[in-house]
């Protein structure tokens, strides 16, 4: 089912200072920046290497307010890996197929991510304390 | 300096519960089991994708005991991402150029990592929060 680690979102309180962190001491190259607000965060997306079916990056969030997903979780758990994006063919293929073997879902059907990604977010609860999403990327169609 | 996400290592209070649920929902194949001692954990690597200079990986991590570093993550933390993996061509290159930039390391040098490769661990308090390990995969030289 998974093509790729997509990507590893991280947490941080500034997302500027964030950017320089990974661009200077490691060589990453900003690949987009965006506002989701329905996700209630300014993030950037770092690329680090091409992979099949896309690209993998470091994702970097910072959250629009301390009452979003992202601000409860600076405020219990401080900056950090928030959760680890991984590539599927289908995303909705694969949130149904999950879903028959019983994982809980965060989202029942694919959403808007980012660089145009359709993702789905499933509960840490289901896969061992990680909260885990599954990455379309734009301009991957499903097999017909 | 980062060629790809070699791995993300994910604290499991159970290894042979964790190869399964991340065998049987989302089909990742086993690449290695090994025992650590000197890290203090029993582990399975499971494999994800080929990438730039080596593959990418899940790793399963459970503790020989309470007293080791996963060991206590677990105890505060709970089961999670422990930290993460990034491929370098040459990690004592990559440790002596972080040195230089004043990042703190917890390995002054490489050390013996999963599926023989040369590890060294970056302190997470200068890599915002992060627990970063840098790898060498095995049968990767430096350029002379």
């Amino acid at each position: 089912m998974f093509t790729r680690i997509d990507h590893v979102g991280i947490a941080v309180r500034d997302l500027d200072a964030a950017v320089d962190l990974y661009t200077s001491l490691f060589g990453l190259t900003v690949a987009g920046r965006e506002t989701n607000e329905a996700q209630g965060v300014r993030e950037a997306m770092l690329y680090v290497a091409d992979s099949p079916g896309g690209a993998s990056y470091v994702q970097l969030l910072e959250p629009l307010g301390p009452d979003t997903p992202v601000g409860r979780f600076l405020e219990t758990r401080g900056e950090g890996v928030h959760h680890i994006g991984y590539g599927v063919d289908d995303v909705a293929a694969a949130l149904a197929s999950l879903a028959d073997q019983g994982v809980r879902l965060v989202d029942e059907r694919p959403r808007h991510g980012s660089l145009g990604a359709a993702i789905a977010f499933l509960h840490p609860k289901s896969v061992g304390g990680v909260l885990t999403e599954l990455v379309q990327a734009a301009g991957v169609s499903p097999a017909p």
